[in-house]
């Protein structure tokens, strides 16, 4: 039995125990989609869980009637008796060259088939999770149906490991998380796609935007700090406003047009252009973190990963053609440095290529398409970099090193790029002088580092469950006292701690010690320190880390040297040295 | 002699002389200003160096020819053939009841007099400093003339005074200062009021963020990281739409209206409004270094000081009614605090009220005006803090303390500003449960800590004249070879610095040790090594300071101790301990 068959068999088991429950409801349409199967229809309010359970109990009585499937044919009045019922269904025939039906019990079905033999085969082997409001054929000018999702496998026990994979994920969710560990919201006033980070969230993200211009800084970078806003005149030069206009926010005032930067290269162009360069100034090297904005579609926008607001790790260097194949080695050796200290470790690399045929899309200069990507290639392979190639994935100026990796959900997204741009130098006329006195065209590569900063927070929240490593960790260390004897010395210790600019927090409150360790332990702090008679007494501390490690006995300065060390090294997992 | 008699003098007899050198210019208006006046001239192009000497010296010739000025009669055809000549006085005589005019020698002007008696009295009391476009009557709608300045003095030594100021003044600009010292560039295709921060400008602003995030953190605030693109439902609710709108940059996007946000208030709001609050958790302390928009008028544009995008230092403190005082007093700390450790000594305080007259200005609620400006009067005596009273200079909702500074010009600017809020927390119906079980009302204190970043960056260009304290200085240490014989010994030191997190830089280039020292004194670089052979021979450094203290004998580890600690102290003046 093929898995489509069994999904789309499904799909039409669905919504004959829909039409049975609610008669008068009109069909949309009903395919197989990954991992199991939808059906649209038209009513105005969502299904709810109630509902799903009772379509449920439904579906499972028919798929015991064991009704056959089959293919019908349909005299004409029939097909438009049937169409008269179903204007959807005769919108979608209005565009098929042949009709087919295929029918089950009553229900009948616009279907190009085929089908499993009868309903009974499918008994088991689907669960509906959730439903949800979607446009017919998912264009948002068109009217708002409701769908009902599900899963469908070949097995039960398929069916069951995917749910329990699946129920793993959704505890990973950063959108979850994010709720539950009070990183972020969404205000409906304020916009979708535009999150705002609280206090907690707002750590996580600096602490990565410090770490990184720090890093960048060793590495011979050097920052600049230029505008969000911007005459759209800068991306004339660009070809920004050619190739990327519809993604872009672009606006009237003062009689001037203005844009959103999508993109930082040509701020940091106008200061390499802003005075002489001479080959002794190269590699240029400028970093910024840059606030950057995409008119992503509404349905595309999903928590810290798709917004329409978010800040980049961006950086260009300009630099000589002897220098190029040095410097894009040096940003893949900093992209893996960094996934290391991150803890990422299931990314791999696609080469991406443009498409010289698609003349809107890509800059039009086949013989820079073919040089440049042969140029990358063999960059690549002198690095023995394992790579995967694909076409039409480039960036509108010149090909690109990506990082990819998946999600939770297994979607997959680039991580952080490295490209190498052929086009921009010419269009805004960079030049250097060389060591012969003559003008010369610089190279360029476009790269982020630790990529959009939202985005490898989700992928962070994500990857640790909210368990984050100590140094990216909001709050540090929880000081939890056992009776309200420990208060004055949970003072003295929270005051030390913070002194050593250690993220500390104490909860003094009269509940049992029981209670705030459960807490603590949901707001999954990386270090809880309990504080009874005999720490105070002592004057020494009980740690326990979050997987349940415990240590007691342990002096003031020793923990916070302990810490401060752990912090500083950034590992990983918490190391009592 | 009146002052404003002189200056007004000396306009005639400018217009007088450009009018014998270009018969058949038109003349615009011609006042006193501060320091001196300007008249303005209907052409094209700007007026030159060389014209402005030529007009000068025609100036000084007819002061010579000790012409009588006087009042004169017209008759109504002598009136009509003047206007029919000079159609900008007509449209002045257009807007006036009486008309009187004035003659000296050939030239008779359309004005109010009073006038000095002859035009010898003004020899050597006026210098013509430069020329510039403007439009008649100030309105960017109208046609653009051509003015000339001057400064007009009562006395040669005064004007000699001025001018001697000015040049000083001009030497500490931060737009000049900020060119050669490659801090930041504008670019006509970026756009007006848009500066981009080049590395050595980005390395101030990064510095200057850290620390006050820093400062911040010790003092009990919490971060936020928000949006600036927002949709103006927002505004509407906090009433910016209202009485903002026109400097705010507002547009249409995917049918909904979106705007650059003028101010955090709101956002932080949401931040607060996403989960119920307790007495417990007050006060809250939310900071950001945000970026925020002001839809500015080219004419207001100035360097950093007045510009489109600028990323202020925000916070907004809620918290119970009994913890304003404490809080509102907590803030003025911190702001002192920070002016002593940036080395701003002249400024003062400005309590700015509102006017309850001006119900389009302000939030029209009289009662709060009077209750919240009493207690704020209230805090402000409390604290014996000295200030100036000021009317309709408030927030639109609510009275404020302003930290007043003036530019190296004279021009004075709010460089910080704390403000009671007491209409937002009604408007966004923010809440908390106090002790009592039931919902109350917060206060909110809007504070700037460090102020417009850029702007404060500018005020410490000019502050300093570029000569930054050593933990801003966006170069700290630069060494330099006597011969290339220290080369190794220099890479060394370079490294062990750079190590140490120490922003040097290695002058290696095969020139005089001279021409080195004199380029890196022009850059202003706060420690100049010179390393030649007794230093490679002894491993010792030769440092000296900007203002030409010079310290042999060295060695490396003390020096980067000595470095290390005058950054961490942020001493004002580099300290040989």
């Amino acid at each position: 039995m093929d898995l489509e068959t069994l999904r789309h068999s499904c799909a039409h088991l669905l919504a004959h125990a829909v039409k049975e429950l609610y008669p008068k409801i009109k069909l949309g349409m009903g395919p197989a989609i990954e991992n199991g199967f939808y059906y649209d229809f038209d009513r105005k309010e969502p299904f709810t869980k109630e509902e799903l359970k009772a379509i449920d109990k439904k579906m499972r009585e028919i798929a015991k009637r064991k009704l056959p499937i089959e293919e019908v044919k349909l005299t004409k009045k029939e097909q438009n008796d049937y169409f008269k019922q179903e204007p959807y269904k005769k919108e979608l025939a209005n565009e098929l060259k042949t009709l087919t039906f295929y029918k089950q019990g009553d229900f009948i079905d616009l279907c190009k088939g085929p089908h499993v033999e009868n309903t009974k085969e499918l008994k088991g082997l689907y669960k509906l999770p959730r439903a949800a409001s979607a446009y017919w054929k998912g264009d948002s000018k068109n009217k708002q149906l409701q769908r009902i999702y599900g899963y469908a496998f070949k097995s039960k026990d398929k069916l069951k490991a995917f749910i329990k994979q699946r129920e793993e994920a959704e505890k990973r969710d950063h959108n979850k998380l994010g709720k539950q560990l009070d990183l972020f919201v969404h205000s409906s006033e304020v916009g979708k796609g535009l999150p705002l980070l609280t206090p907690k969230g707002a750590i996580i993200k600096r602490t990565l935007q410090r770490f990184i211009e720090d890093e960048e800084m060793k590495r011979g970078y050097v920052p600049t700090s230029t505008p969000v806003l911007t005459k759209t005149e800068l991306y004339k030069i660009s070809g920004h406003l050619d190739h990327y206009r519809e993604s872009m926010f672009v606006f009237e005032a003062n009689g001037e047009e203005l844009a959103l930067r999508p993109m930082t290269c040509p701020h940091q162009f106008m200061i390499y252009k802003s005075k002489m360069r001479s080959y002794r100034d190269l590699p240029l090297r400028y970093a910024e973190v840059a606030d950057l904005f995409r008119n992503e579609q509404s349905g595309e926008l999903h928590g810290l990963i798709r917004i329409r607001q978010f800040s980049l790790a961006d950086a260009h260097i300009i630099c000589t053609p002897e220098q190029i194949a040095k410097e894009f080695e040096d940003v893949v050796i900093l992209i893996q440095d960094l996934m290391k200290i991150l803890g990422f470790k299931d990314y791999w690399y696609r080469f991406s290529k443009g498409d010289v045929t698609k003349k809107d899309k890509y800059i039009n200069n086949p013989k820079a398409w073919k040089d440049s990507e042969a140029s990358m290639k063999k960059i690549l392979d002198n690095m023995k970099l394992d790579y995967v190639e694909e076409e039409d994935e480039a960036a509108f100026y010149g090909p690109k090193l990506d990082v990819q990796m998946r999600n939770v959900y297994g979607k997959e997204d680039t991580l952080f790029t490295v490209q190498i741009d052929f086009a921009l130098p010419e269009r805004f006329d960079m030049t250097y002088e060389g060591k012969d006195g003559k003008k010369h065209r610089p190279m360029v590569i476009h790269r982020s580092s630790i990529g959009c900063i939202e985005r490898t927070m989700a992928l962070l929240i994500e990857l640790y469950a909210g368990k984050f490593p100590l140094w990216l960790s909001p709050l540090q260390v929880k000081l939890l006292t056992v009776t309200d004897r420990a208060n004055k010395f949970a003072e003295h210790v929270l005051q030390e701690l913070r002194k050593a600019g250690i993220r500390a927090e104490l909860d003094n409150r009269s509940e049992s010690i029981n209670k705030k360790v459960r807490e603590a332990t949901l707001e999954k702090v990386p270090l809880i320190v309990v504080l009874g008679d005999k720490e105070i007494e002592g004057k020494i501390l009980s740690v326990r880390t979050l997987n349940g490690e415990v240590h007691n006995r342990i002096g003031i300065k020793k923990f916070i040297k302990l810490v401060q060390e752990n912090i500083n090294d950034k590992l990983l997992i918490f190391e009592f040295k």
